[in-house]
């Protein structure tokens, strides 16, 4: 099992090809629906008693525990954003907490023994208090974070960086969190921090895996139409997370090819605003897409 | 044979790392010496009398013809330029024709059956006298050009691509020269033109094969200590297209393969200034470094 630990949010997103209102959003609802595709998954998060019924749907019917979702009197956590026409990086414009501001997650007994937990993107103090309440070691602990946390509360951060197995960052992020601009020095720097693995997620270019002396690039899926790049990163967490604890693996190829399932997640999320798109995918959808993109990044070279 | 048209150039440079005056430079140049690695090669291009013994010993001991390089008096063609940190785009401080500005290409006879033909980034004019002069049709003829010609030229431009087999630009120039900024969209457009295939050049983040219905994505080789970009683009193309000299092959795997070797050859090229590192790189090195970035994109996936 998955336990995701992040965030049940409203987004109001706007980008060149159109905009939403208080659409749902959030990592953990994100990563939950692109993991629940591969494994059975679990959530643990809070929200405000604006997130109804409607919104609890898109759980319905899927691999996820939502035992670890609390309700608390209060807003669920909104967040406004616009983008560019790039659609590389996202302007905020509004951000409250709500329920999010004093949220001290406890997790349900039932889900203290994951076989992989992912921290989501969250205060670094409450993924810490996550991590130190697992009853057995996980498999593999996965971190993601953003620069809010990165610039606000670097020493918290690191601390938990410490402890995780892997790290799922975008460049920038990657770059900021250590000083360093140079993208294979900064991963050296992080790693020796703690984490055997880090991810470096880099948009429409892809990603780069570093896993002990081996480094992998992967390309982005393909794609003529993007609408709102908004949860990629948890979609894409979620699809490699996902695709780790279907097979049982960690590390080295399947983690590579685990890379690829999140690639292919992540591009049926940006297809459509919220997960307009996301919610409608299938595990055929899923694999039909994986074909094709191991076709495109495949080639043969004579040893 | 590979033959290359395009600049012989003193460049004077600016990075964070450092500077160099009036180094040489040149597309002609940096493509050449990538590809007499790999295959038999020939110059067309003009300089000054200030191009002296010193400059044409890069040239020596190579599998270079420049019989096809004429000498004019003046100054040979000088670029000054400068990079940001991110040393993804170039600030062009001042650029003189010299020599190049009236010139008039004449292939010698004996370079007018090449089996491949570059046309590097000159006056899109000059690039279709080049080909006119072809006495026969070479097996493969690949153009580069640049935002300059693309702005100030681009009827002519696009009448020379009409032309060609295969075009290698960078994204930015892709999507200026076809007003389309999706990549994928663009490189429809662009082929429906007449190009059967494209390259896209991604800097860092490596390069998109656009070659029938098929799209192939390549990471850049991962460099801890890049100096400067310049020559980066003309000694891809020349790893690519000495390659496929090399082989004889002009579409499929092969070329697939072939923008390994520019990838590599590039990655030389950006380790130092000018052609510092790459006038020193041996095939020996070269198949090394080819053998690393195999291992580096590899993955399996069942099928």
């Amino acid at each position: 099992m998955l336990l995701i630990v992040g965030s049940l949010a409203f987004d109001s997103v706007k980008t060149p090809f159109g905009a939403v209102e208080r659409a749902l959003g959030g990592s953990a609802t994100y990563c939950s629906v692109a993991a629940s595709l591969l494994c059975e998954t679990a959530i643990a998060g809070v929200v405000g008693d604006d997130f109804t019924a409607k919104e609890r749907a898109i759980f319905a019917g899927r691999r996820i525990d939502t035992s670890g979702i609390a309700t608390r009197p209060g807003k669920t956590f909104f967040w406004r954003g616009e983008y560019g026409f790039d659609l590389n990086s996202a302007k905020t414009l509004d951000t409250r907490l709500g329920v999010f501001g004093d949220f001290d997650p406890v997790i349900p007994e039932s889900l203290r023994r994951p076989d992989y937990l992912f921290l989501a993107n969250i205060h670094p103090a409450l993924q810490l208090k996550v991590l130190e309440q697992m009853a057995a070691r996980p498999k593999l602990v996965a971190l993601d974070t953003m620069n809010f946390w990165i610039a606000s509360q670097k020493e918290t951060l690191k601390r938990v960086i410490e402890k995780v197995d892997l790290v799922i960052l975008n460049d920038a992020e990657t770059r900021e969190l250590t000083g360093e601009a140079n993208l294979y020095k900064a991963a050296r720097l992080l790693r020796s921090w703690g984490p055997k693995r880090l991810v470096v997620k880099r948009g429409e270019y892809g990603a780069l895996l570093f896993d002990g002396d081996h480094l992998f690039a992967l390309p982005a899926y393909p794609l003529e139409n993007t609408f709102d790049p908004t949860g990629a990163g948890d979609s894409f967490a979620g699809g490699l997370l996902g695709r780790l604890a279907e097979t049982g693996a960690v590390t080295g190829a399947p983690l590579r090819e685990a890379m690829a399932y999140g690639s292919v997640v992540a591009s049926f999320t940006v297809e459509d605003f919220s997960l307009g798109k996301l919610a409608q995918v299938t595990r055929a959808d899923l694999d039909a897409r994986l074909k094709q993109f191991i076709r495109l990044t495949r080639y043969e070279l004579e040893d």
